[in-house]
């Protein structure tokens, strides 16, 4: 069966009994399930987890819509991270039996669904954009709400469905497909800041290193110990294994070594068996001999 | 939801229509999935791999029996597979939310059933075993089914459950208790056999190495290449990245180096969770942060 995950962010994130209310709409849908609500009152803004088919998307993100822009207005709502909508970004992401491309597919039906049912203007992101320009979100989100009305004045931020102009109370929305994060931080036997600093400017793709690694160095609050903190954004391409392997070897060339490595939250089940297929030599193995993967498709 | 894997093994490899329909009688059992069979001519032997509850098995493994029985005569069965029953071996293996307690548990009160609805013997063997001299399924089966009536003449050999002499057509059973074997093979860039021989006999545990290793040297007939050809019987306390690192350090000894590993057939998502552990250093992580896992969870 397919598995598509679903990340909805929504500019929400201090009334809980609101935000406990749109995610019971969305458990009720068939076929969806909610794996995952985490509100931060701070930055006034609620990320659900949600996985399911793309039949149940196609019911279950109006839904989401719906019950948000009815309980959200942007004209008030205050809070420390960037958004530019009620529902700020919808991104699909492909988990098992589903391709990227079908995700793209999902993510432009349901964008031009919501845009016309709710009259909100949409852009599409990531692997779903219509041009580079709108591959990343900071991009496309850069101004937020408030200057939203004259950012899309300019020709070139028309949205992708909808109307020209913003919703008065939701803004707009970015809707995309993109490959699954893995949050992975490697620790290093040292207190040596500098060497975490140097280590992630080496291996991050902003200056120069792993095309799919965004890195950076920082000190542990709690122990004597430095961390090269990343977000690996497609690990197909860029597996952990290779990035725990260069960072190891840049460690050597200033005498330090790993100490430790941490998953942060959730990985499929492919970027560790992809690991253990490195490490082992692992000659023509399938995902398929992987005794639950044959339970599940039983 | 508890998980339980069966491999029954039947000594009937020859008639396909007749295994096949033993297989269909099982798959519609509630609860009771059918993954695999595999039926060797020469062996004359088939082995099915099946996955259900406790409570799929109890209706299942009877069933098994009762269609085993009506067609398989050991009088006039030859093959090239050692047997010493029609049904031949029912290994009960733990696979998730279930513990081996549970299974050897399941084992015995099956082993009992099928005893008394069959007027069969059974030997509990493996962790169901009733004495360190019954663990070894060979040690039960040696002298096979032309041998059983002398053989439980002997006090040590009587049954664990059912009557004190063979089943006339369907001999004896063995039914247990174990973990997943994992049948791995690492192959050596070189043609020396004797490399292959020694590693072998280093790494298995009946010559003095690891615990829960079987180990043979063999050349592959189809490429100039020699494999230790391991069946791995416990990856919780032998942990297939010892194993791989163990032979790859043996292998140096004599100036050679690991070609590819394989594994074939299945494998639990543990075994190879613990190898990506392993090398990449992964503190802290639990199964509960593999998006699959927490989908079927939810």
């Amino acid at each position: 069966m397919a598995i598509i995950e679903c990340v909805p962010n929504i500019s929400e994130g201090v009334r809980g009994d609101v935000v406990a209310g749109i995610a019971a709409a969305l458990t009720a849908v068939p076929g969806l399930r909610v794996l995952d609500v985490q509100s931060d009152a701070t930055h006034n803004r609620s990320v659900l987890t949600l996985a399911g088919d793309a039949a149940a998307f196609r019911q279950g993100i109006p839904l989401l819509f719906e019950r948000s822009l009815a309980v959200i207005d942007l004209r008030t709502q205050r809070g420390e991270h960037p958004r530019l909508g009620a529902v700020d970004v919808v991104p699909f992401i492909p988990i098992d039996g589903v391709t990227m491309a079908d995700c793209v597919a999902l993510a432009k039906e349901i964008a031009s669904d919501v845009a016309s049912k709710f009259a909100l203007p949409v852009f599409l992101y990531e692997d779903a954009a219509s041009s580079p320009a709108r591959k990343n979100l900071e991009d496309i989100r850069r101004g937020e709400f408030e200057g939203l009305a004259e950012k899309m004045r300019k020709p070139e931020w028309a949205p992708d469905f909808g109307p020209a102009a913003p919703h008065a109370s939701a803004g707009a929305s970015v809707i995309g497909a993109r490959m699954p994060l893995i949050a992975y931080n490697i620790n290093l036997a040292t207190d040596r800041l500098d060497v975490a600093k140097k280590i992630a400017t080496a291996i991050r793709m902003s200056s120069g290193g792993l095309r799919f690694v965004k890195a950076m160095g920082l000190a542990l609050e709690d122990r004597p110990v430095v961390q090269v903190s990343m977000n690996l954004t497609n690990y197909e391409k860029t597996p952990i294994f290779r990035v725990f392997d260069l960072v190891q070897r840049e460690a050597a060339r200033y005498g330090v070594q790993v100490l430790e490595s941490e998953i942060v939250g959730l990985v499929p089940q492919a970027a560790l068996v992809q690991a253990a297929e490195y490490y082992l030599q692992l000659e023509g193995f399938s995902g398929r001999q992987v005794l639950e993967n044959r339970l599940r498709d039983a």
